[in-house]
């Protein structure tokens, strides 16, 4: 006689008919938002509000409708608004100097040696420490960078512009992969690159990028990459070889030298990840212009710094963060390294993933699983998965090997706590110490405890505002 | 009461059963071979012979591991063996100029104005049609086109290195779409052309690819585009991306000038299907070298001139062609044609699902069927489909959104006839008459004649072996 159980809730009793080789099948399933009457108070109220449901459905629209094109590159200081010379920008929430992790104190440390702010690292480090120098999120000024995520005065960032809503964003340069400031490398290699990439690469794109009347249209090549099994987070290698067959005509009608034009071409050619850093500024700048209305429980902002994860929703304000600390990677080292040496979840280059792409977009990106771990199939159910916390598909981003469905987009807060289902990151793991560089790469989620953090202000809100 | 019908064979009652709003399952049976009886035996006979195993096992590994680079470029008659400078090289098995469709007699023409032989149509129409002409099948010269397949003497061609097996194969530059020779177009433009990739693209490409000690890897790159996308027939994007980010920054460093080196990249970056010229003849290669082993019943060559279909088999001579007309293609025609504008099946473009990739590959390409009909499910199942009537998996050539399986490869003309399973090929539409161009993609199979030819004359050959 054959049986077959069906356990509901506690994995325990599955685990133990497993191990008796019986045939069992998991439901999962647990008391809503754990029961807690707070959460599912707030869930009632947020879920049934006729405001939260307006709110939210013009801040998707935003997001569904918005349109980055790639228009300028020019340093930090000139093209960032408010920018000042003592201003260094990381990933991630808020963090002070001697919280920072190994990675973010290490470029920082080459930011302050780039600057010529310090001749030494002792005098950088003793400059970081001193109170002198600001760090802020560079999501405070519409900026995003991948893994620690510096910015400095000095340094060449890409001008991405959403066309339907007039608002801008800002990345850095990518720097390939090895010794790199995002890794928090400083040596003098990494300050020679960041200085070539300012002397030489600049003013070559930038004259580049102006031969376009309209920018480089980002939306466009994104959603053929998607196309072309990039997700656009940790795979851009569809990305890079598009934009760098889009760009490469318009880098030799250039003034350079030869010789400039050619390090240039070679510097993108050679860098599959180069396209990162305009997947993260195009939806830094799809997403920053659904933030700020009043009610709407979407997610804006997801990012890390390598210690706090951190949250910020349309509804709740510029600057307010829900924070929590980050999580643990799982996923495939490089050879030679083990979890031991890995830091914690950093950068912000889930950026993506709160736009719908990166480990949302996985179910386009099989062949990324080789890199993440995970099989075909995790690749996709990830991708169904996140409609359960979305609030639409966006169309013009579609998925061939899902009969072209379009990607789970727009994360609702109410629904990640309803559902109990989080958001799915795909990411590089960071050595913790500085300088060592990318030692694999894996898939993560963000701490709960930010996403109930934030149910519970968003009805906060809402009952003040009703009451008031 | 629900009531669920099975038919089995002919598809009369199905159909019937479906006009009646029936539930009705289809079951697809036919005698073996249609039942004739010298086809049977010759199945039997093929079947179980031990030389036969051993011959298709050798042909199929010299498939599996051919290596096909990129080495040269330049002109027909000096880079393929035995041209003379009458020859004009068509697709397909054998025809004659009083046969020929559409746009290969504009093909002709055009290459003969090219050439200089004649200085009108009217004048190259006489030529043609004198006898002082020597037309052959471009693969009797190692040598493959799309379409209409034309080359003569002065055109340019790749120079393909099956690094291995040291054998070579041949294609021209592909012109981009719109008015084109392959598609029979002959004016002024279609000239022009010709004689721009002749003096200005011919001596910067040669000169690049003289950079690479190796040549470029030709099958790196389709196993990558096949991860991307591609599936190298009648998707070449992301191959055409991949090999114009390799190209470019060697084309930088030929001694050519600016403006000529700016001219030859926007030719490339303009043109998707650049490299299915580069993909045909990789394949061609790599089946090349599997053909001329007696007693093996792999498929080496499937080529078409637009009146007849032809195959060739391993184990049955240089020149011996299985011919039967060419199928009408069923597909997607572009707004203002219909099916009276559609010429029968054509080129050497099939020399792809020959060797295992094109329409055998479509599992790799999701997006494919936008452009030549069907659905994503469609696609997946082709590929799974061709393992029926092939050898092997290429495991070097992994299709992502099917677990990583390698493409189907090694046509065997006995389970062909067996299984009752055409190959399926992917293909171009060509207006019927010469010079109109692309008016459609779609999907289309050889017919079956061919196999039931080629499976006799196989089982002749082993039978007149075993007595002699």
């Amino acid at each position: 006689m054959s049986q077959h159980f069906l356990n509901i809730g506690t994995r325990l009793f599955y685990d133990d008919l497993k191990l008796q080789n019986q045939k069992v099948t998991q439901v999962n399933w647990a008391p809503l938002a754990g029961g807690d009457k707070a959460l599912i108070e707030a869930i009632d109220g947020l879920s049934h509000d006729e405001r939260v449901k307006a709110a939210n459905e013009k801040a998707v629209n935003i997001v569904l409708s918005g349109h980055p094109y790639l228009i300028d590159m020019g340093l930090a200081k000139d093209m960032i608004e408010g920018y000042h010379d003592n201003l260094i920008l990381h990933a991630g929430p808020p963090i002070t100097w001697d919280r920072m992790c190994g990675p973010m104190q290490g470029a920082i440390i080459g930011a302050l040696l780039f600057e010529k702010k310090a001749n030494s690292v002792e005098e950088a480090k003793a400059l970081a420490s001193s109170g002198k120098i600001e760090f802020a999120p560079a999501h405070h000024y519409n900026a995003v960078g991948p893994m620690a995520g510096v910015i400095s005065a000095s340094m060449p960032v890409h001008v991405v512009l959403n066309k339907p809503y007039g608002n801008k964003a800002y990345c850095t340069v990518n720097e390939g992969l090895g010794k790199v400031l995002r890794f928090g490398a400083y040596d003098e290699s990494v300050i020679h690159r960041l200085n070539w990439i300012k002397e030489e690469l600049l003013p070559v794109m930038k004259a580049a990028i102006f031969m376009y009347d309209e920018g480089i249209d980002l939306k466009s090549l994104i959603a053929q990459a998607l196309q072309m099994g990039d997700e656009c987070h940790n795979r851009n290698k569809a990305a890079t070889s598009l934009f760098f067959k889009e760009v490469v005509p318009s880098i030799l009608k250039t003034p350079f030298k030869h010789d400039q034009i050619e390090r240039v071409i070679r510097f993108i050619q050679t860098n599959d990840h180069y396209f990162l850093n305009l997947s993260m500024p195009a939806t830094k700048s799809i997403m920053e212009a659904a933030h700020g209305i009043p009610y709407s429980t979407l997610v804006t902002t997801m990012a890390r710094n390598g210690v706090d994860f951190g949250l910020r929703v349309s509804g709740s304000g510029v600057k307010s963060w829900f924070v929590a600390p980050a999580n643990f990677v799982e996923g495939l080292l490089f050879a030679g390294y083990s979890d031991e040496d890995a830091n914690l979840d950093l950068g912000d280059s889930t950026i993506t993933e709160t736009c719908g792409i990166g480990g949302f977009a996985m179910g386009a990106s099989p062949a990324i699983t080789q890199f993440v771990g995970g099989n075909v199939d995790d690749a996709m159910n990830y991708t169904h998965s996140m409609f359960n916390i979305t609030m639409r598909e966006n169309t013009s981003f579609a998925l061939p090997a899902l009969n072209f469905m379009g990607t789970p987009t727009g994360i609702d807060v109410v629904k990640v706590v309803k559902r109990n289902v989080l958001p799915i990151i795909n990411t590089g793991i960071a050595h913790k110490e500085a300088g060592v560089g990318q030692i694999g790469a894996g898939v993560v989620t963000p701490p709960m405890a930010c996403f109930n953090q934030a149910l519970l202000a968003s009805y906060q809100q809402l009952k003040e505002k009703s009451h008031g």
